[in-house]
This record gives C-alpha cells, structure tokens and sequence, in this order.
C-alpha cells in the first residue's frame, strides 16, 4: 500500500476527550487492485446474515507518525494484524452497519449512509480513535459497492450489507490510545430477515443482565457492547426466548431487544394513541438509523402521539393487563421491524397480540419502509451509488 | 500447524450459560517450531511497559467442529485474522496478566500462575468461548517461558511479562457465540513500574464515568472494559491526574483505579487501625491477584483489620478531613501497588499523605512481594519452570 499522505483540506475535533486535528485519507487517493479469483455468489435464497462476504474490502491505514494513507479497494483476504495489537486485547474498535438495494429502476442506492458515517465518527471520537471526513469515507464506499455491484443482489427481498469497521492495531499492551488504526468496510449479500412472513419473537426480560448504563458507551457503536451480551443471549435461547429485552435500574426500564431499538405501540395511561421508544438522552440507548426513520415516518403521518421517553416494565405490565398494549417490536438495520408476542419476566410469560393484519402499524412500517428501500416510493433517504468505476479501475491499473 | 486432535480425558463445563462439554488441548502435544532470525533483546534500562515481544508465541485453535488443535510454539508473526472475525466486530476477546522472575537462586519462576489460569477460564465462559484445561495452558505456558528463557531479564528490577489471549476468530457477522477460537500467548520483558522509586499518583473521581456495573461484566478480565476507559484516562491526563478512580452509583462507592484493584489503609469511624478493599460480591471489581495476595499477607501478619467492604467518597472525605486516611494505594501486576498523593473529586483536591518511609505499608507490600517475587523469601506462591526444553525441541525437529 502507498505511504503517500496529503493533507486534507479540513480537520476534524475528536469529539469526547482529547482534541487532536487530524487530517482525513481521501477519495481521490483510492487505489483499486482487483481479484483474479472472484467467487462464486451463494444463490439469494441461501443467504444468511453476516456469512458471505463480497470479493473486494476497502481498506485506510492510519499511524500517529504519518496520518492516513491512500485508501485501498483490495481483494478480500485475511488481515495481519500483530498479537500485541490493541484491538486483540482492549476491544479497540466500532463498526457500522447499513445497507445497499438494487432498486426497482435498476439503480444500486444506500439508505441515509451519512446517517451511520457521523455515528462511526462519534465512536471514533468515544473510542480515541482518529477522526477522519466522512463523507469522503463515504465516497471511497460507494466505489467498493460499485466494484462488487454484481454482489448486489438482484432481489427486492435481498440486499448488500455493509460492514465498516475501525481497529486500533498498535502493537503495545498500555491500556491507552492507539496510535495505529486500520479502517476497513466489507460488503455481503443478505437474504429477507422473515423469509417466509414477519414471525414474532419472545424476550427474556431479567433486570440481572444489563447491557447499558449511564457513564458507559451503550450510544456508540463500540465492540464493547456486544461481547458481554453473547452469553446472555443464550441463557434467553435456553429459556425458550428469541431475544434479550434489556432493562435498566432498580424500576427495570426497558431499553433495547437483542441489538436492536424497542418501540411500544399503545394506548397511554391519558387514553392516547401513543407511539413510545426510550430516549437517546439516557446514554443507554444506541441512537438507530431505522429508530430515527421510523420516528421520522410516524410524525409526518401525524396520526397518533409519538413519543421518546422512558418505559418501566411496571408501566408496561399494567397497560398489557388492562389491554392497552398494542404492538411491542424491534427495529433495527438488519429486519427493519421484529414483532415480539412474548415477555418472560420475573417468571410469567406476558402474551402480546400479533399483528399479521397488514393494517397493523409494525407491517405498516414494514412495508413502507422496504417500499423506500427498493424505491418502489422515491425518498430524498436513498443515496444512489456512481455505478460506473471504469475511470478509476483503469488510473490504478494504469500505475 | 497439524490439525491433529486427540480427545482428552477430562471435559469441561462452560462457568456461565451454555452447557457444552469441550475436550481439551495438551502440552503432551505441544509442537515447536524456533525462529531462524532471534531478535536482539532490549537494554533492561530501556524497557517500556508492553513494547516489548520476545521471539516466540504459543499458539491454540479452536473450532467447534474439530475441537483443539495441537499448540504450538512458533516465531512470533503477525496472526491472519479474517475481516468479518468476531473479534474485531463484536470484542470477543479476553486475557490475562502474569509475570515470570530470574529468582536470585537463578531459576526462574511464575508468580501464583493458576489463580490466572482460572480466572481465565472464567472469563471465558462469560464470553461463550469454549473452556480447556487450565493445567494443560499452564504447562504450555511454561514450556513457552523455557523457548524464551533469554527474554526473562537478568535483573532483580525487571520481569517477564506474560499476556495470555483468548479471541473469537469466526468469520461471520451475527451476534452470536463464535464457533472458532484462537489462544495465544505473547510474552516480554518489563522494567520495574518505578524506576527511579515509588511515585504517587493523582487520580481524577468523577462520577459521569462509570467503568462497570452490576449486570455487567467488571469482575472479568475481558476486552470489552478497557476500550471505554481510554478516551476517560485521557480526560483525566487533560485534567492533571495520572489515574481514574472509577465510582459507581449515587453514593460514589469507589471500585477501581485505572486497571488497578483500590486499597484504603485508615482508622475507621470506631478508631480500629483497618485495610479496606471494595468487596468482589458486587460484580463490579475485578479479583486481583495482587489484591488477593496482598490480602493473603496482611491477615497472615495479623497487625490491624484486614476488610472487604463498600467504601463511599462520603466517608471517604469525612475520614480525609479528620486526618484519618493514612495510605492510599491501587494494586495490580504491573506495579504491585501503586500510592495515591491526590484525588481530584467534585472541583476540589484531596491530598493524602505520600509514603516514602519504609515503614509504611504501601511501601512494605511493595519490599515484601518483590522479595517474594525473587526469591530472597522464598514461598509457595512462585512456581518454577522446567528449564530445559531440549527434548521437546528435539522432538520436534524430528517431525
């Protein structure tokens, strides 16, 4: 990889602690080297999420001596990375997650990406990892899903899932920041999360296993906060449940399902019809791109109250028993909305109502949102991509 | 690496959630494989805490599949870890911290190695990684000490650092427990923590930072609670303080400072001569080696209170301001113990008496696990490795 490192014309603050300008790696510095070998691509009806990874990663070196080298699009092939390296010991590292679709007109758009590039660079600056532009990580993205736009998958149920990552990778064991990083995104092929119809799920809820709390990163997207979670979510599966409803505190507030956003449909303790999710203010809770769409969509509706503020089980509880409770559900980048019709908790299961009417709100939002998606209702939210890379294969191919 | 697996007689139970029973790798098994281009070993007046790899790593795999396979001693080079590796996403991860001495009987030796090796085990079973024979990693672990011999500084100041890795290394993205794992052992020489004698340090206490929680994961040595404190050392570094001294809860109960377990040696509110520690039941600390250690000494000794309990900032002010507070201290491998002149709590400074005589206790601690340490008390806390490899190498070559 080229060392060559030009000063971007803007710098950027890290956002928690410390504040160090730093220069950002640039899109017209991409390299591109191509695979001789591509793969074969697994058929859209065998997909499984997070298995299949494209045939290119787009990869950015930074160092504290030398700031950011030239953006790469390489073949996909396993990293090296030190045993010593940061990452390997104290977790130093964030990601993202988003998603492209091969629209009804043919083109390959991303849903609202700058969205997840602030809060990649918001976990950086939580993370002490450096700071880079971000729009001009999101050009070097498009140009990886235009060199595997053949990974696209041609499906309205399918999408390409795209998975940046940043490490810190100085090999030195101080628990301190790292002063090497590596930035890398990779790109997969995901099937529909409900193949065969929205299928509800059940929710261990016990205030024993907490995912988030204030003073911790439970609002960044940092590796951190979902090492702790793994084995919870298999006490739940044990237990007969899908899902982990987090909860909080000596009230048990209900923060997020599994890794995804919680949201209540009901009708509140007034008689109101009342869209509820956590708020972000708490610091418990990761402020999601598909929380903030479905947020957007309810309030241009108009048609009922929405609202962020907190939930405790105890409310929750006496509004399922006087039969208040609506629809209780996920959501979340990878199944845009999950129904949930069960919570077990303090050992009694509370049976919600299903919703597979299509008037129902989860379904609504379902079906409006992947509407979006594939552009079957255009929206300013789909971001196309510049299929064309012929220019800059050929500039690479050319040095 | 053979991918020769042999079944060992013992199985093991996961600590935490799942029940699976995992076969176990074996030093019988061990494979050596030396470097061809050793490096030169730094000065020991030049070493810098973690900077430092010695020659060769030890080196396990894991696949759910196929189980262990053989470990192998090989030159340390950097690990082929896949993009999509659950490590790098998700902090699947956890290690521990041990060290090795050149006793002044010239033998080398580990200092209490198994209660490690537990809690290693332990924290693998929090993390869903699989569980092994915690005498066979020792005996590995020795074996690697013995290739290395030369690393472990001829000096009664420095020390070889033993970092013991444990990563989930499957290329997959979902949330889940990882179906392949690598344990690694990396290990180098250190200096002495205080080279030019025992320096105090300042510790920032502010409760907006919070480093564990109950329902969380604090009380194990895993990746995932240190990447959330470094950009808050650097708040603290900003601030003036070398240190963190973490609070947890609306009555500011002190836990930790920086990666160190907090010791109090005061007169208690009844006029009783104590030392005090957080408690583990809390979940919130992590059991030190050191802290268990210097509890060990303390109650062997017999000379004042020896307690586990909750200490709040409130209490500790008021015994501040009543002259109380004699020695402030945090305690791990790194530096053994570690005195405390200031605390910066709320926009005030506490200043507690530093301890260059002797007689203290932070200072006494500190002479007496050295002289442990070394040997010149010898006690059954250090372990001795056996020395000679020459057959195991031997056999190896032979392959």
């Amino acid at each position: 990889m080229g060392l060559l490192v030009r000063v971007a014309q803007r710098s950027r603050h890290m956002t928690f602690s410390s504040v160090r300008l730093i220069s950002s790696f640039r899109a017209d510095e991409l390299q591109i080297r191509l695979t001789n070998t591509p793969s074969v691509k697994p058929d859209n009806d065998k997909l499984k999420f997070g298995a299949h990874t494209s045939d290119h990663l787009l990869e950015v070196d930074w160092t504290e001596k030398h700031g950011w080298s030239a953006p790469v699009i390489r073949p996909v092939e396993p990293l090296r990375i030190h045993p010593a390296a940061k990452v390997l010991h104290y977790a130093c590292e964030l990601f993202e997650g988003m998603k492209a679709y091969r629209c009804v007109d043919g083109k390959i758009r991303m849903f609202r990406p700058m969205e997840n590039m602030e809060r990649m660079a918001a976990s950086a600056g939580r993370s002490a990892l450096p700071a880079f532009d971000t729009t001009e990580l999101l050009k070097c993205i498009k140009k990886l899903i235009a060199v595997d736009q053949e990974w696209v998958p041609y499906s309205e149920k399918c999408s390409l899932y795209i998975r940046p990552t940043f490490i810190g990778t100085e090999p030195a064991l101080g628990v301190t920041y790292s002063n090497e990083a590596k930035l890398f995104v990779i790109v997969g092929p995901v099937g529909p999360y409900f193949p065969t119809g929205m299928k509800p799920v059940g929710l261990l809820a016990d205030p024993q296993y907490v995912r988030a709390w204030p003073g911790g990163c439970g609002n960044f997207k940092m590796g951190s906060n979902y090492a702790p979670t793994v084995s919870v979510q298999a006490t739940a599966a044990k237990l007969g449940c899908q899902q982990v409803l987090w909860l909080y505190g000596d009230d048990h507030e209900m923060t997020e399902v599994g890794t995804m956003n919680l949201f209540v449909y009901w009708i509140n303790e007034q008689g109101e019809e009342e869209l509820v999710t956590p708020p972000l203010e708490s610091g418990l809770i990761l402020p999601g791109v598909t929380r903030k769409s479905l947020l957007n969509l309810a309030r241009e509706w108009n048609e009922f109250k929405v609202s962020e503020q907190t939930l405790t089980m105890a409310t929750f509880v006496k509004a399922v028993n006087e039969g208040r409770v609506k629809e209780v559900f996920g959501a979340g980048t990878a199944c845009i909305v999950c129904p949930v019709n069960r919570i077990l908790y303090q050992g009694e299961e509370l049976h919600l109502r299903t919703m597979d009417d299509p008037e129902h709100l989860t379904q609504r939002f379902y079906k409006e949102i992947n509407d979006i998606h594939f552009y079957r209702k255009p929206h300013e939210w789909m971001e196309p991509i510049e299929e064309d890379v012929s220019e800059a294969v050929r500039k690479f191919s050319a040095q």
